[in-house]
């Protein structure tokens, strides 16, 4: 992502991401590593307590000299020491030489970027447990408009709106147990050392990293082997699948929105613009920033996975690859959700319009029904067979559907002119749609209401 | 994929997925779903009895007419009447009527579907256990051989074979995990009807749906609208992230076979030819297929991610693009598990070799343990810097860095000549290798275990 | 691609891909290549005459004893050398002994690969320029055929019919021009030897190699070094850019299609059926299947650009990858074309819902045109303003546009309502439309004549 | 991106691309299409000449009031009319009124992000060149220094380090051959309007779009619809076969610099630092970088395929997905590029490494040389197997290669012992290894002198 501001920007309030992956905040999360890391060797023996606790207190960037720093990591050519470095300096000595005692700069990093994670992760949680919310009421009150159900674009039976918004309530739900089950797996401390052994830390580096993790609110990794990235890359791949899900809907929303649809609109805040040469314009610009969003925050899967395949003990090209993927996929999931709980909040129906497409087909919609009703006399391939037949006739404009079904001397004997009008009523059709909308929508707020429990790491 | 047949392909065997995937199994599964339907109608007293136990009884490819079939379904460009068609005249009449009654097309093929996918996953469960076990075993045996951990391609730390592999497994168990958390949302019944609202089967809709699934072993999708597609492309993600693992294996093998290294080797049939023109040449066959192989699966997840976003109430295009990815998918990770079993449990070992690599820094790779035995003397920064100013020496061919440890005046004082040699012994400075190895290799035999119970199917 | 027929397959000829692609062709292409090396080999006294005339006797496969190479295969492992023992057992001694001189195996499989993909070629290039041709036909039959012009799904300014298929034309040209200019450096045979460096065949090396493929009807490889791979990416890419177009093409026909629309039909076979269940539908079944194929070859791009990132001299796992990509992404274009050319053929056209639609908006479609008539009034600012706000009052249901525009007084005294009702005219308001659509369709005949006008190979 | 600095970004300059790409700079491009079109619409009459010159003298963002800009963008959400309606203030009335007559938003936004590619794409291609030029010189000094050629990862025969070289110059050269070609289809103005019919300019529509073109050095778009979008995407395919080749430039040297090749090394500024915790470590910093910078523009080619396939005659989401994945890769190129220099023309060779390695299989590179000598005696098939023969004792262990031979009774007649010993030698089994070196560098040099020549726009 280029980092360009999108001009819809002021519509959607700024979910945080962005700040928690800027470099300041890494930054403070890496030395409250190094504080927890202090104070934890402290514990078990390994350093002073004064040093611990002078190395905790100084762990604060504000207190350190970030032009000095910048400057020594364009000497050192690395990402870490000069930070160390500096912060040693300020905890003066004896103590500071116990900064960083028996670490390695990529398990320091990687702890506290998966901080970094753990925060964007809840705003990911609170933000989708809110879509949850938002899409929950949409389904409850759509749940009896009746609306023409489409399959391959083609009308097919009645549906009800609230029925359409249950399928991404039925998604959105699973997504948020998907990244929920991640957390054991993703939130952990790594202190094993250059090469994950613990050999720097002796027979006691389990317990050490599992202090750490405590003091952080982080689970303690398995094994802290250094090329094991499956759980960033699964976190990307189910920010992959919630993208996926934010398009359908976003381009459900912008077909819908067409003039030839006219059943649903974007909101619009008053004063926006929808085209500078063409004063009628509205255009679906959150459903189009949401689809953009989305095919950008999928392409990241690919290099995800690809950075998977890593090197001997370390992989420095690989591992670079899958911070910067993660990074990018927290701000798009943040951006993507923000935007559909303004687009589904927003969101205006037409009910009318939904009536006239239902009217479109002038009764064909409800083809099913007069079959399967006709099926119980004469058998399901025959009634397909007549029932066809009327379509293809009504489609060729040899008459009104009803008309042809109640004048078929095949069919008259089985159905009558009151019953094929009632079978062809989009109203009577539309099976379960209000039940499975009201249900998955309190289905729904229940995965709501579990996403924002704070997460127990695991020990 | 193309499928050619690789030409290393007598060297493993098949795991059998290719056949489930192929139309003739697909065609008889989903007359069993017919049959499942059926009867399940007949238990809720929707269609007669004697209509459900003629249909099951017919409901088997090698009773009818094939070749009619493939005719049929020439002329009416349909996937699934043709076979419904011949179905119902092999019952014949009055019972033949009763075929796919209320049924649509895409539920019947799905549910098939998923039922090949419940075949595809226990052949890919019950290979990954095996390669769960073959490589822990390679974890216990090689628990103690010390090896070069390399970092970034450098020497860093000595670790040992057994911790190499550990990191596999680790990865592997969880990839089970992930295999078997997707059955409840995979492995479920669709009969939502045309589109998802039961409308064709009342309000008994949900309890048919269960019944089918129970005759099948399968679970009862929550919301049987056919726009809802995540647990197939996460099945494709896993298989993906399963599928980076192995292209890890299979590189490092690879790595670590060439002359420049030859720490291991691919075993090699008997016969076998490595070049046409290089008569001395024995290549990693298996390591090749291995990485060919993870990257087709891997490039699956890209379009899985697209298939989900699907327009209205039902996408043939995408839904037909996930039906080909899962296939290939299934085909891809069968092969891909069965090339890794027969690369690790073939796989030879040079201890020598190991050893000489050791030596090729002459020391460096234990700079760690020297600088951190000296950090407690003289603190960390400072230890840094001075083992840092050997080890540039050492790599200037000024000196050897033992001695030029030994000899400096500012390291001399805090550690004699014979701590320094210990210090640079490589099997003295492994850390847990060894442990955290037979450790994991016990937890993948669990997870081993764990992949080979039967799925219960979710109620 | 899994390999399954897709069960339209039946309503769109076989483009004669597959076959190429296949074993039998592919082991006939390099027995071809086996021959023009003896013949050249021969031609530059590095062979015996005779041993040439005899090895391109029997470099027929039909002359072979297949099920003994593929015995030979399963124990030699290797790809080409039991075909190669196979022939020079039945060339005989001691001609025999002359078969494959000095050449390695991969430079063999690689140029026979390269004549099956030149065959390919052949057949996409025929293909693309039936495309265009039936194209350019729509697009001048649809020249002035008025139909709306939407902006993100909005209804913005008129255009035509013929407009629109230009916009198709004017990439599918580009398209044929790249695929053409990928030929000088695609379809060039390989004769470096191991390493590329001629060392087997000495000084006469790249005379060898540009006599083969003299022979063969292809160039000669500038630097016949085996991680060489970019034209082959490169061909994939151009591919996939192909099947974005045709995407694009597939999902505005599917879009125009649906009954909200009613503008254009994909052609049915009479016989065919939408669905078991809804005996009206007539499904988007072509569209559907390009949208599938597009989908699954741009999905190529990614494994093909990965595959140029090979190892050292030669790279078996990355250079297999690329062969199996390319071969199903010359099947997937193959069918692609195919499958658009029978979509652009058979659709049908309702210029009457065009009418229709292009008064949904009561005029508001050209606001613009008032806009501009009104701006060399008022200034272009003002007019925006004017119009935007009668177009914002007829949306909310205040009047109809034109009535708003003829009595707002501020409008009123520059523009009539004789002006005004004039300017709301679609058909009068698209600009060079049928210009465009006529100078598109005439160049897309060029481009279909240069298409077919066979390849000279490069010297 | 991320946007976030590489810690090595201090070694390699800015190629400048990321402020071209930065808002401000696109802010500028656009106000410069408006003067342009200003001036051209002037000259054809369409607007008074005063008008023309005062906007041209205003559309500078130095006059402008830039924070009153982004108010209103928050204001009207819209990426364009702010600025519009600042520089029509800033121009004043009555002139103007005649800002952005009769243009579309996207034609200005798009012609002046084209301006910006333009400036880019000339950085891109001056950096080539520089990598060419680099490269072509290490080419010639590697000509003659002979090293183990390697095919699957095994020693095959022996090439030399020019030619390797030349396998990367031989890719460059033709990306950069592919990047001009692009210039004519991407450097083009686009004035087409709403829908590009051009309905808002009359029939002197393509006129003027070619005098805004010729104004701004840029060609005119054949046809000006919104939706033809392929030649951004295939910049980004081209940008992303560039990346490939950077990786495996990248890859190779990274291998080569592990301490088991030990043949290469990059250069290291002095004060670099490699590790916290390993004293002696030197990371191959910039291959990495190089390898993360190509995995993440490789995974841009996927969007840019999926961003062509657009909605109807305009689709915001799809376009402004394209825009970025265009910006991003631009960045990405130009860094890879700069990298890459930085990587080549610091490269460190080590010569007598290489020397030991090419005697790692002692004599067994050469065993195509024994073969096809022996060959010549005996026959192909006879002299591979005997060849094969002693190779395979010799990897036994049961003797050294050349004595097997030698001793061997089949071979001792047709080969002298010093022959054998002769045929052994590396330096004498490079083929044509050094003359291709040359000859691609002298290639390389002559591709780089045409890519830094100016474009001359098409008409």
């Amino acid at each position: 992502m280029s980092g360009r501001q999108h001009f819809t920007g002021s519509r959607v309030p700024d979910p945080g991401v962005r700040a928690l992956v800027a470099t300041p905040n890494r930054w403070q999360r890496w030395l409250d590593v190094e504080a927890a890391l202090a104070l934890a060797q402290a514990e078990l023996g390994m350093i002073p307590d004064s040093a611990a606790r002078a190395i905790s207190a100084s762990a604060d960037l504000r207190r350190l000299d970030v032009p000095r720093i910048e400057r020594r990591m364009a000497e050192m050519s690395h990402p870490l020491m000069p930070l160390i470095a500096e912060l040693a300096e300020v905890v003066g000595e004896p103590d500071g030489g116990w900064v960083h005692w028996g670490a390695t700069s990529q398990n320091i990093m990687q702890t506290g970027d998966v901080l970094v994670t753990r925060d964007v992760h809840r705003i990911l949680l609170r933000s989708l447990a809110g879509l949850l919310s938002v899409a929950a009421d949409l389904a409850d009150r759509g749940a009896e408009v009746v609306v023409a159900g489409r399959t391959h674009g083609q009308h097919a039976v009645p549906v009800t709106l609230g029925f359409k918004v249950a399928i991404w309530l039925d998604q959105l739900a699973r997504h948020g147990t998907r990244l929920r089950r991640l957390e054991d797996d993703l939130l952990v401390a790594m202190v094993g050392g250059a090469a994950g052994t613990f050999a720097s830390y002796g027979a006691r580096g389990p317990e050490l990293q599992g202090l750490v993790g405590r003091r952080l609110g982080l689970g303690s990794m398995a094994l802290p082997a250094r090329t094991i990235a499956d759980p960033f890359t699964e976190y990307v791949c189910v920010l992959g699948l919630l993208a996926a899900t934010g398009a359908a809907m976003a381009r459900e929303v912008r077909t819908l929105m067409k003039p030839e649809f006219g059943e649903v609109r974007e909101g619009a805040p008053p004063g926006s613009i929808g085209s500078s040469t063409m004063p009628h314009k509205r255009n679906p610009q959150l459903c189009d920033h949401v689809l953009t969003l989305s095919a950008r925050l999928r392409a990241l899967a690919a290099p995800a996975l690809e950075a998977m395949v890593q090197d001997h003990e370390a992989d420095g090209a690989q591992s670079a690859l899958l911070d910067g993927v993660v990074a990018d996929a927290s701000v798009l999931g943040g951006d993507l959700l923000a935007y559909l709980v303004a687009l589904v909040s927003g969101l205006e129906v037409d009910e009318s319009r939904m009536r006239v497409n239902l009217a479109l087909t002038d009764g064909l919609i409800n083809s099913e029904a007069v079959m399967l009703a006709l099926g119980e006399k004469v058998g399901r391939q025959r009634a397909h067979g007549l029932v066809g037949e009327a379509a293809e006739r009504a489609s060729a404009g040899e008459g009104r559907f009803a008309d042809l079904l109640a004048q078929d001397p095949r069919i008259a004997p089985h159905l009558t002119p009151g019953e094929v009008k009632g079978l062809l009523d989009p109203s009577r059709y539309t099976g379960l749609s209000a039940t499975l909308a009201r249900q998955t929508a309190e289905r729904a707020r229940c995965a709501a209401a579990e996403l924002t429990t704070e997460h127990e790491p695991a020990r």
